[in-house]
């Protein structure tokens, strides 16, 4: 936790910091684990648990224990990268979900790092590790590549001078390997992603585009590799992520597929 | 916004107030704005702000204004009563959406409010106001009955003996015709909403249960009511509210159908 010189950390991080403690492995916390997670004494912790949990950013369970409440959902549902987009999005998920019946998500990209949106899956789709909120490294997903790839010139350095975490033998791990790969993705228009997180998952993913014409976000269809080819999914995401595009009113989407015209 | 008796509120009251500003109407806000909807000094709203800005709880757009941020989205998908319950659901709700090709909800109540946890719409579905993290009162909505229907006896009268607003002729608008309307839905295990919020739209709802046997959640289906009978739409709808409450642990979903056995 950040101190700020001489003192103690300002009640706003201490508020943030307990809201910080929960994560996907500990979604049910007691006072005495929020506290040292949040790094606080048991009586500050103590007395601003049950300020937040009074206005109902944290919630009581039966066994005593407290979770994140339903009022920091609907003040959350307001992110506009988050349920906004979502909303926008979610009729053409629909229609790339009826186009396979495995995965597909939604994700936007917090410095070199994908965070899902949406996700639909089939109660039988090829098993991913993506979760709504969950963060997952962007050089090695479907929808981070798409991305990056269209991302401002700085952050795509960024990435490419990162140390980039190996999944699999097939992880795209070295500097000059994704550079190829973000020069390939805006090349074809769709990132593929083969074996890169779980060797048996395919990803197919598009950049979606904003108002002002920068990338905001990516779609992709998980599919498993074996018996899925990749070319056969390319035109579905393209035309999904033009159709959130176009929904989010991006002008490069109602002109001609533009990565087709100048680079192929 | 409650004050300490003498003093000012706690800060933590004040940083909540500042999030609770953002409304669906209020998606983006000045710090004046902030403040006048917070209650507070605009010194206080700029240093909070601030604060709240750092850690990712709010995002600063283009244009200067706050909007609710990336983080808060993260932290709020740990919410049990939120994603968490969506994910569960999801694969029962995408079956109910392939059945109809219309609106399918998953709500939660908050005292006599129901709150929207999901909703799938077909791009040319019949209008709704549902909105994921949006309420409304559950005495006009197939969802909000089918829960009310099932929860404890102190909340049912509570229901009953309040003021019911009245959105179109056909809303539940009386006391005793609330009663006579959550026994039906025991009777039946469905909640028929036709014409209530819209006088075009028909709900068909039911209830889902959580692993101590109590209501957690409602699914249904919104159509609209030339062309569709509810009668046609009760099986489909309760399966799927069935199949949820199994994948939360609901001992009576593994039970046969609890109302057609005694009330029938």
């Amino acid at each position: 936790m950040t101190q700020r010189a001489g003192g103690r950390p300002p009640v706003t991080r201490r508020v943030l910091d307990i809201l910080g403690a929960f994560s996907a492995e500990h979604p049910a916390l007691s006072i005495t684990q929020i506290a040292r997670r949040a790094g606080l004494p048991l009586s500050t912790a103590h007395r601003l648990t049950g300020e937040l949990t009074c206005w109902g950013a944290l919630e009581r369970d039966a066994g005593g224990l407290y979770r994140v409440g339903l009022r920091l959902f609907e003040v959350a549902a307001l992110a506009p990268r988050g349920p906004a987009l979502r909303e926008a999005a979610m009729p053409f998920l629909e229609d790339l979900y009826e186009a396979t019946h495995e995965n597909v998500h939604l994700a936007v990209l917090d410095g070199l790092e994908v965070v899902y949106i949406e996700r639909i899956s089939a109660r039988d789709a090829v098993h991913v590790f993506s979760r709504v909120g969950g963060r997952w490294p962007a050089h090695a997903t479907g929808v981070g590549l798409a991305m990056l790839a269209h991302s401002d010139r700085d952050l795509q350095e960024r990435a490419i001078a990162a140390p980039l975490r190996r999944f699999t033998d097939r992880t795209i791990a070295s500097g000059p390997r994704l550079r190829r790969a973000l020069a390939e993705v805006r090349r074809t228009g769709v990132a593929i992603s083969d074996g890169q997180v779980e060797t048996f998952a395919l990803s197919v993913g598009a950049p979606v585009f904003g108002p002002d014409d920068t990338v905001v976000a990516a779609v992709a269809i998980v599919v498993p590799n074996t018996g899925w080819d990749a070319r056969s999914l390319t035109p579905v995401v393209r035309a999904s992520a033009r159709g959130i595009s176009r929904a989010l009113g991006a002008p490069r989407a109602v002109r001609p597929p533009e990565t087709a015209m100048h680079d192929r």
